[in-house]
């Protein structure tokens, strides 16, 4: 038998706790596992069945009723790693069962609405699960960095959010929320990597390093973002991210573990399982062409 | 080297042509290869990293700019392997480029409007690679053969979607409508497999034997639909399916063909790259926490 990837419950180790401290997280820690890469990217391929019998069990129950589902929503610095997340974790999941939202800059028509109306059109449907790469939380994060909103209109989202996360709590929505945290160091590389390479040149936005420059103030907005919309029932995870191969493989444990504790489970049959066996067997002589 | 696993342009053999006749089709045929099962599955892992490439070039380029877009349209019986082929060709794509739409019998607000008013909704974004699990033409498919429409307005219909298809392609739309052909020996044997699973038995309707009692008109109305909406620019493929490795190769290198045929390309940047280089060497000296 081979030793487990994980010597712990990571999803334990990287849960917020009261006290929590941004600047105490090392971002290339690997916290739960004493293995390299090679070993995650093997357990990462590994653990994907896993995930994707969990899926398909949450997805086949909504069939006949079951309102649960999981959002998870993705926060992080450019080039923290949340695409590479949405392709290694959720792209070996099942189309069916997968709805991802990529959250832009708002539009015109979503600026005139409050800043969640854009959010709650993407709530997953029950047995789905849902990733938002960005989202609300860049209402309190960017817009608050770069003062697009002034500070009591922050501080009235953030109640806003938690009256939101906990109404569709009460819904039958697991909310998950992870940041990916990587030094300023890490992100200078990948964004010298994107630069160095014509074929990730797409990937790269004058912006990020506009947004860069202000990484302490940023890291004061997740600290507080954190504080403050932090709870048993929507609760937050940190994932240090400088290696990918550890947050990919961490957030894959977190899902895994949030999906397992709905405890999903194939659904008894609306039908008479005997009467349809003989509806299809008295069809068996059905020939086409005739 | 390794014999190639396709002889002949699978494409172009499944091409629907002038004077196609479904009922000439066999189901259980494997046009343009001459391999089997095992093989089968190989190449669909092989080429799966060939479809990436393609799909992440089509996405790149719509950042900056270009509107090209794929959309496959899969109709078939029940049972016949739609689903197999989401999870298995497309569920090899990145999420960020894939739109699916699972159609269901239409809601109420959506029988409200005209039939092609929620597939208008659905057309994917560019860069996107869309597919729809049932589509417009259960509106000529189901409705036709259950007498839910009339004769008159089933022939409106067919000029309505040769309209809507004709319209999405002037726009960037590149529309491949797929039909997974199985024979009801096959789909007889596929129902009873799901019967006999407790974990298959959410995948069963008993709808499905409802609909299957009604193969040939079925089958007509495969037959009158496909003549009167297959172009060259919105072309119809029939896919024998009683094979499901067949099944999900031939679709994924029809895929494959029609992507290659929009010649995607890494965009160039919008912006300086030495500059933008020298702007994140100028910021290398940042440190959190400080």
């Amino acid at each position: 038998m081979t030793q487990a990837f994980w010597t712990d419950e990571v999803g334990e180790l990287l849960r917020v706790r009261p006290g929590f401290r941004l600047s105490e997280v090392d971002p290339s820690a690997t916290p739960g596992t004493e293995a390299r890469k090679h070993a995650g990217l093997a357990e990462l391929e590994r653990a994907a069945q896993e995930l994707r019998v969990l899926q398909e069990k949450l997805f086949a129950q909504s069939r006949l009723g079951a309102k649960d589902r999981l959002l998870v929503v993705l926060q992080a610095m450019d080039a923290a790693g949340k695409g590479g997340i949405v392709n290694h974790v959720f792209g070996q999941t099942e189309p069916y069962g997968l709805a991802l939202t990529a959250f832009k800059a708002p539009t015109e028509e979503e600026r005139a609405h409050d800043f969640l109306w854009r959010v709650e059109r993407r709530v997953p449907e029950p047995g789905v699960i849902g990733v938002f790469d960005r989202s609300h939380y860049e209402d309190v994060l960017i817009q608050k960095v770069r003062g697009f909103a002034p500070p009591e209109e922050i501080e009235r989202r953030y109640r806003a959010i938690n009256d939101f996360e906990a109404r569709i709590t009460a819904d039958g929505v697991r909310v998950v929320k992870i940041m990916l945290h990587i030094s300023p160091e890490e992100q200078a590389e990948r964004l010298l990597s994107r630069l160095d390479d014509p074929e990730k040149h797409w990937k790269y936005n004058p912006g990020d390093v506009d947004e860069r420059l202000h990484w302490p103030a940023y890291m004061d907005a997740f600290q507080t973002a954190i504080e403050r919309t932090h709870s048993e029932t929507a609760p937050w995870f940190v994932v240090p991210a400088n290696a990918k191969w550890y947050a990919r493989a961490a957030v894959q444990r977190i899902v895994i573990s949030e999906l397992a504790g709905l405890s999903p489970h194939w659904p008894r049959p609306d039908f008479d399982v005997a009467a349809e066996r003989q509806r299809v067997v008295d069809s068996l002589d059905l020939r086409w062409p005739a």
